[in-house]
């Protein structure tokens, strides 16, 4: 069930049994030459959109925009200030909060995104605090980064190992490609993509991973495995998350 | 030509004979019974990306949620505080002059973000001015409401006359048919939906307008009028600002 | 009836029977070679007064400085930045709020000033929704840009036709020439001042108006004219906010 | 010479020879029974008029309102937050420096805007350095509070010794008889009008000085009076400004 | 007793009988060439600590950077901007309300701090008062320059004369030799440390202060000055804010 | 070498060949009944001392309040907004930046500070980019948290096995123990301390955690312990971030 595929009346008839949504996150940045730029999000939304079919439950619109500082050295890329994600994120909870829902799962497709994601949490935990509008049942906000789950990363190490590496992944490329499976990119991938797993600013970003990516093969992605990916991180989603969105 | 569903080296070569960027806005808030929430993302996304293949023009993320404070007594509603929006569109804007785009056309959705996003375009202006950033040729910003267009407003007036009413509209209502045709619904409507034309806050807003709809009959809305409205608000806006979105 | 020619304790008795009060808001920039910096202010303080004096109503102290990004390449124009302009009429609202004062008419004197001063309101609005601070009877914002006003428009077609023009008009120096008549300024005009409508930043607007004014001939206006556009004006706004500054 | 009365070629030509302006920044708060809630700006503009009309310097658009927080039990009384007064204060500094503009002499009629105007300069000077955008010669700003000049207080303590006071002075109340003697108030004052001179919230300060004054007796004010401020308080300024205001 | 060393519980059991705390600022800035950097930090926290000794007050966070723009061209110097301050403090006394502290003692070792804390008290004010948050009893906050008092100024004008100076002081020198008596540095002092009292941005205080000092001479520091300084500046603190500590 | 205890040359000398900072960060909450308020701040504060010697790299000035707001429950405790945090750490950094500091190491005692910190590092590398001033070599900001570093990791699972917990924790606690021995407290400990790791605002915190502990046993702590804690951490920094301190 999408909020944005609702009316209102439907919303309001929801909120009399339950108080979950599922917000999506992405961003909008380069994935090395074969990766879409938009891939944070479709992956994402998939997967969120599939949770809320599984658990139904409500999905919000997705913020498409994140935080992607590093890649900016890479055309078409864009970031949010994290000072500006945060007061986002805020208006996107204390809307959703007055109406009564009182569980928020952000299901998250960039690593970029967590520290101001979570700093967010606590910024809205704290404004509530501070004018004395803190709710009963209390609002929760939780995080899932599904690119993370443990389930997850075993596939990606069974499918990839080593070459999965840490940006333009093939898992994630994977999924793109099953849900976009008519926008399947080939270009020539510089066969040393970077060993680093750290950097700085946006110019060491493109020192290190000329190309985009870091240390990945995205090469290896094919539309069926985007598939398992999706319904290995829902189902983890589900088995982790299922409580929380069920209000317990 | 979706900037999502690209890759970088596909967005650098656009920008070796292209500097134009269409973003579209919209708003999650409640339509009347039988409204979606998301009607006006999803009125505005499918403008600009007709308007963007016809103009071989990138199409940038969208704004999914707006300025929709009035409409928060109502379940699903969400909004953005104009001071949160501002900077979004800021961060959105900066980015993606970074890379060369000068010509940003925001295609919208929504009477409510009219005020914040123009006021967005000059704290640009300002900030960039400010820091000394300037860039030759310069950045400009232009706002299309498609929903105000000359042409649209007489197809309007030749399908639903007065019955068009102000929010929740057929015309906005039969787009969101044509493109999700399997989401039409019905709902009985108010025999009196509202004569007012102004409000101040949220809680005059419902009380004003007790189902959401502000004098409009959406039940008039067919997915034939959609496409007819989407075709005309694309041609006219490909006749407007075409010129702009080829830098000139 | 000035709010700074008054004491508070009459302040307290009008408080026991009205709650409206009206505000001035102008802007400090180039008004062309013979058109004073605070044209805007002045306009819009004339105006103000001689409402408040025919309604009985209070009138606030004007924002003598507004969105005027655009005039910045003319020495003497000064700016807030939107963001600065939203915050400041918010500090100016919920002041008068807090005395009780229900009803808030800004009168303004500048096209540029209408995004930012229509964004504060809802911001306004917003925060007092998002601190669970709204009153009965409820605030209510309203903008009156006087110079935009269907019997001021009537006006200057008929004295000026399109010599008018949108900046450094004829109509508004006219204002000024009755209330400073001292102060009128002969200065030679570029014969050409401009034909576009649109502009962008602050390089782009004196690029296509380089004198400062748009497509107008202020040496048109006279002070007789001056003293018609303030009575028309406030006839209008007598009209059309009438009820609103009082209460209903 | 007023920026608001003046056109920007006449600027332009100040700005060949001279680089200083005035800025008035004042109050809408209570005075007491009987003074004026713009007694603030009003004698604030008064003396800055003076100055600049005695050493030809530019006198720029005044603040109205200010920093009262303390006053705001009172009707009518109007106030910033100190961060609001920065930024504000920030743009219009930003705005001259940008022409050239670099003595900015802010002269203020209120004890309460002392420390926001005073942060505000070092904001203002701290962007600048962040920003890398010093100028040469550096901006300078300075802050003139006319009612505590040393000549000033001689002249208080010679006319009303302790009766002076704190707030709603005969002193400040003179100079508004002077500027409007036809709004000289009368009504009764508390013949205690406190005698603490320290207070916290606007609460408190209520506690303290029911009728708004502190410690004052403003019924010893005349229109004569006023006019000895004003010239005490403008010679004095001369004296100890002049050299900035010509830039040594 | 420091609150960094006491428990939860043991801040509870003050709580019930005593609602005052002292926050010690200081600033992170160049003091000439033989001053520590950390010099107004020590000294407040020496301050604070004994005067919290002596009242049995409990003592909070020192904030150990604060407003030193116009040291920013010496090395190792550090600053807030006056609205991050603003923020900074805003946050440190909301935190202590909510546990129920209504007396706040700033002990302040550096003037450029003193608008920033100020503007800081009425930035809280306001926002309780806007929030409806307010307090009773209410919450009181004040500042103290420990080196401005009377006492104080006696015994700087008794051991130096003019010596003292404005900044990189023999006191403030003295009194971070007693605290740290291992750290007391030789370095060779410019014979003319500036004479001017008044400077405007960074660069100004350089070319004005060479070295950094402001007229003062701190060869004639003493650890054993230092001592009476502490002592002298306790005496005074404990007697004109002892009442207010106890919350009377 | 603490920037404190050093004065302006001697950082200048040491900026001559190196270009690294250490700056500890802390937090100011409740550590269970027997745990110091201050005790994460002690702890990073000790440590980042000692990394500093071994390593001669200067240790700026500390934050001592953090991201606290799930401890508001407890007497005591204070906390930043997420959004005040990273402002502060910008301007610690920027204000470093500028003199050429180049690396920045914050080691942080406290989970709560991650994504903050982590989200301002970021802010200021956007920032920098956004104003066109990025660094020649460029900054670079790294984090460290001494309480998850794999050696610590392994001595709290030695030491303390299941009862070290995740807050006021016996290593943390021990820490504290061995900084400050006469500080040493003693109290009843709920033999039951919370089992959940996960919580949402503060007043979940405390329903589940009721005196502050989650899940530690911190009677376990020795201050021998807490030496071997310091020297752990300490030479596992060294290892991991002294390339980086070297500018390496």
């Amino acid at each position: 069930m999408l909020l944005h595929l609702s009316t209102w009346p439907e919303v309001e008839r929801y909120l009399t049994h339950r108080r979950a949504i599922i917000l999506p996150i992405g961003s909008t940045e380069q994935h090395g030459p074969t990766g879409l730029i938009g891939t944070d999000i479709i992956t994402a939304q998939a997967i969120a959109e599939e949770v809320g079919q599984r658990t139904d439950t409500l999905v919000g619109p997705g913020i498409p925009v994140g935080m992607a500082h590093h890649h900016m050295a890479f055309p078409g890329s864009m970031t949010l200030r994290p000072s500006t994600l945060v007061q986002l994120l805020r208006d996107y909870v204390m809307s959703l909060s007055a109406h009564g829902f009182r569980e928020v799962l952000v299901i998250n497709g960039h690593g970029g995104n967590i520290a101001s994601v979570t700093a967010a949490f606590y910024e809205i935990y704290e404004e509530m605090r501070l004018a004395g509008r803190d709710t009963t049942p209390p609002l929760r906000c939780e995080l899932c980064n599904w690119f993370l789950m443990p389930a997850v990363a075993a596939l990606q190490q069974e499918l990839y190992g080593e070459r999965e590496g840490l940006h333009a992944t093939p898992s994630e490329v994977a999924v793109t490609q099953y849900i976009h499976p008519t926008r399947i990119k080939i270009a020539p991938l510089d066969p040393h993509p970077g060993t680093s797993s750290s950097f700085s600013d946006w110019r060491d970003f493109r020192t290190r991973f000329p190309d985009g990516r870091m240390g990945s093969d995205p090469s290896l992605a094919t539309p069926r495995d985007g598939e398992r990916f999706v319904q290995t991180a829902v189902a983890e989603i589900v088995a982790r998350h299922g409580d929380f969105l069920n209000g317990v």
